[in-house]
């Protein structure tokens, strides 16, 4: 029997997640059961739905009870297999946990295609989803038109800088939103954004309306808050805000309020809508092969942010959370 | 020359609009110039938005200078035309403003049909704007289902008892929040809501459970605010919400905060979408047509609140906002 080394869900986090809301755990995994396989981890995924995961309540997944292995998204290798749908060696994706190896009766697992040229880490990005989120909430929430004007929050995060690149390509204007004045140089500078704003250091409402003489007809809402506030008061008719996260809100202890001025969307025939990338997983081949198929041709740039070690998860889920992040998240568990 | 009674418009109102903000005035009106018609008003329209129009700021219609004629939309009788399109005695529809006579060159004004089988008032309700609004901001913005339920704000208001009623004919269930027994009585019993929750009474989140047990897929909302809040929590996978008003927020001194469960779209991939009545001018016929079908086969049952006398206008308006009234509210001016 092998060790397995794990996470666990501690505590309930009070405002901002704390590794003290995570507790080390060793054990060992049994030795797959008939009909089941046993996976060894190589990468995790984190994701501002992690802290969504921690929460007392339900979200769209059932709430984790406390004690058990942090739930997460990972890619694993097949040590073992005693189900005939896998093989041993077979790459999978799936709810791995935050952990060395688990065991799968197979259900919800996907086999990720051998030989393709991207790498593995691709599979939560722009062939995960992260590329299925800022594709399709892009997209087909906000149906963009050439020369309009796309606003984009969190715009150097891994769902940002694809949704601004795609902006780009539909002939939009595309104004990020990110954290320091570096991600504003590489959003603007190699990802081709036509401006950037530090939200940390400009005035929000002023800097918008230099960056949007038009006006703004879209916005993906990574954040909600504030700048959601401000984007209401400069949209124009018939806007379209893509609401794919509010991640001002999910490490609040207390309610945030929403923006005061929601009547805007009256006065502007404007839209909101929710979604989940999970939606779209019927779509999927044809967001992705869309996206293979500009990034082959140089039309997308795509960065990721590889923290080594399992011990480090809890230590690098904040970084989503402070803002010194640039690029999908990923935690290597282990080698390829 | 005639005299001319008016309400001119004196201050911004703070919070709630009082009658000091208006100012009586007296005065003439001169005789009609070439392409001038003299209309004297018969009727005018109180609506939530002649709040709107009172701010400082613009909104879908710019702001209106201090000392001016409040506005408002009024049905008038032509006096003398020196107009071609327009002769004596003609009934026509505009935005008269509150005073007994106005000069005309016809821009913006509509002919009203002679010898429906409808009162004059209908052109403020059923055949005029609140209709359009009922009737689009339900079935454009939200296309209810047969056996969805659909929740309503100021439930027993012009344009909430009409959205009622048209989604009892669309086969929802529909439940109504409105401010007091006798409104829920009467939406209830004579309109055929499903239930009625009195919001001053009630715990809105546990009446609203307890009559939504299958979760709420449709929302018009005329308030927003807290009830907005309440509702979020409850709304059902694609649950759309129809942003027809925000009256809680329009006599507010300070900016209201908005919902802080506005994440709840994501969970829910759900929409808001605003609207104004004025976009579906085009398609007016279309739903006059339905309405009156509706009306004549006794499916719809409309109620108006008419005020006596020009010189009660701002007293009649509050009581848009202090829930006093129901049905639609209109002042008499004069005789038809």
């Amino acid at each position: 029997m092998k060790t397995n080394q794990q996470w666990l869900i501690a505590a309930r986090p009070q405002g901002d997640v704390k590794e003290s809301d995570f507790q080390w755990n060793e054990t060992t995994i049994a030795d797959p059961a008939d009909g089941q396989l046993l996976i060894r981890t190589v990468y995790i995924s984190l994701d501002p739905t992690n802290r969504i995961w921690m929460n007392e309540a339900d979200s769209y997944l059932p709430s984790l009870p406390l004690g058990n292995v942090m739930r997460g998204g990972g890619i694993g290798v097949v040590e073992e297999s005693r189900n005939s749908g896998f093989a041993k060696d077979d790459i999978v994706q799936g709810l791995l946990g935050w952990q060395q190896y688990s065991l799968s009766d197979g259900v919800g697992l996907g086999k990720l295609p051998k030989g393709l040229p991207v790498p593995l880490t691709a599979f939560f990005g722009l062939l995960g989803h992260i590329g299925l989120t800022a594709y399709f909430g892009l997209l087909d929430i906000t149906d963009p038109k050439p020369g309009e004007t796309l606003v984009i929050s969190t715009a150097a995060g891994a769902v940002g800088s694809l949704v601004g690149q795609i902006g780009k390509i539909e002939g939009c204007r595309v104004v990020g939103l990110t954290g320091s004045d570096e991600k504003c140089r590489w959003i603007k500078d190699e990802l081709g954004f036509d401006a950037a704003i530090n939200y940390k250091t400009a005035n929000v409402p002023e800097a918008l309306k230099e960056a949007c003489p038009k006006g703004i007809d879209i916005y993906f809402d990574n954040v909600g808050g504030e700048i959601l506030e401000a984007v209401l008061n400069q949209i124009n008719l018939g806007a379209r805000i893509s609401v794919c996260g509010m991640i001002s809100q999910y490490c609040a202890d207390q309610p945030v309020p929403g923006p005061s001025n929601l009547a805007n969307l009256i006065m502007k025939r404007a839209r909101m809508q929710g979604f989940l990338c999970t939606d779209y997983m019927p779509r999927a081949e044809e967001g992705f092969g869309q996206m293979i198929g500009w990034l082959m041709q140089g039309k997308l740039k795509y960065k990721v942010d590889v923290v080594q070690g399992l011990e480090n998860a809890p230590r690098a889920l904040r970084k989503l959370f402070d803002g010194s992040n640039t690029g999908k998240l990923i935690v290597q568990v282990g080698p390829e």
